[in-house]
């Protein structure tokens, strides 16, 4: 069991996830909608796969798990006391979320991405307000000089999809979210 | 010119690199010693190429540039006044030194990262008092699942390799270097 102060989640090697739209796929794509920006072509399907082999189809998204990059040791203690994983059976629901921030956002320092993205911004904390429901995980795209820079993916319960919907809407309407040049909302369901 | 307030450089796109150890290329190899781990298999000549294509031979290590993951804004414009680039005609003598950290290190939030980079080994201004004699450029290899986690590249003119050698010998008696599992000093001069 975890404690708060003490955690430590276990350090995983970096890992090379692809998300390849198309006839295939353990999720059925219900809906892509672009929220900014160019949207994505239609597919039936999503896979998502961790080997080289990408089936052929209309697009292919790329992105590593990685290190953290903003969190802090006491928010990190919190979030992983009651955060949960991927692949819970009742989590039929998932979204995937490719976004693009723009030049402004890469220009800046560390120190200001994360004034901005928390004490402005409030992205960590709100988003932990939402959770064990919604389960995520990052994706880092940009310096695969991919389309997108990240590609956030989300699993939870259909009765938690209307929570899911308002944690968008708050995101979206922060400072940080100003930076945000392209996001596209691709909602998806476990296959049959 | 730089003003120390206002300075931002341009954002680059991230740039994969690629350093191969073989028969060709624009640096002769004067030298491998490995300060900390398994040191790299000896070669004549080192290319850096930016395309796909790596020649064969003994090694290949692959990093891309990226936004700066530790810098604040008034570290970056100290630096951006002082430092030059790469390429330079005088800076005839280089140093690839690849660094692996531990697992403990990766196990570390972002500020606990920060403290022991800055607050309590002083890295970045270490680094900045050799400026702008040593010009360097810093690539990241672990997302890539490379036996490094950085690829760092140093270039300067012979006279002031004692000054570089310096460099070296403070940083590994910080704290951060603790978490250092491998290290190797490949150093380098412009082939004729």
């Amino acid at each position: 069991m975890f404690t708060r102060s003490g955690y430590r989640p276990p350090v995983t090697v970096p890992q090379l996830v692809r998300f390849c739209a198309g006839d295939s796929g353990q999720w059925s794509i219900r809906g892509i909608d672009a929220f900014r920006g160019e949207s994505l072509a239609d597919a039936p399907r999503l896979a998502v796969v961790l080997h080289d082999e990408s089936p052929p189809g209309p697009w292919v998204l790329r992105g590593f798990t990685s290190n953290e990059r903003y969190v802090t040791g006491a928010e990190r203690d919190v979030l992983a006391a009651v955060q949960e994983g991927l692949g819970r059976p009742e989590a039929t629901v998932a979204a995937l979320i490719p976004i693009q921030k723009s030049q402004a956002w890469w220009a800046l320092p560390q120190d200001e991405r994360r004034a901005i993205i928390e004490e402005r911004s409030a992205h960590i904390s709100i988003g932990t307000e939402y959770l064990p429901a919604i389960a995520r995980r990052l994706h880092h795209s940009r310096d695969l000089g991919e389309p997108f820079d990240f590609l956030t993916w989300f699993e939870f319960a259909p009765r938690d999809e209307g929570a899911f919907d308002e944690l968008l809407g708050r995101l979206r309407a922060t400072e940080e979210w100003r930076y945000v040049t392209r996001e596209v909302d691709v909602r998806l369901e476990r296959a049959a």
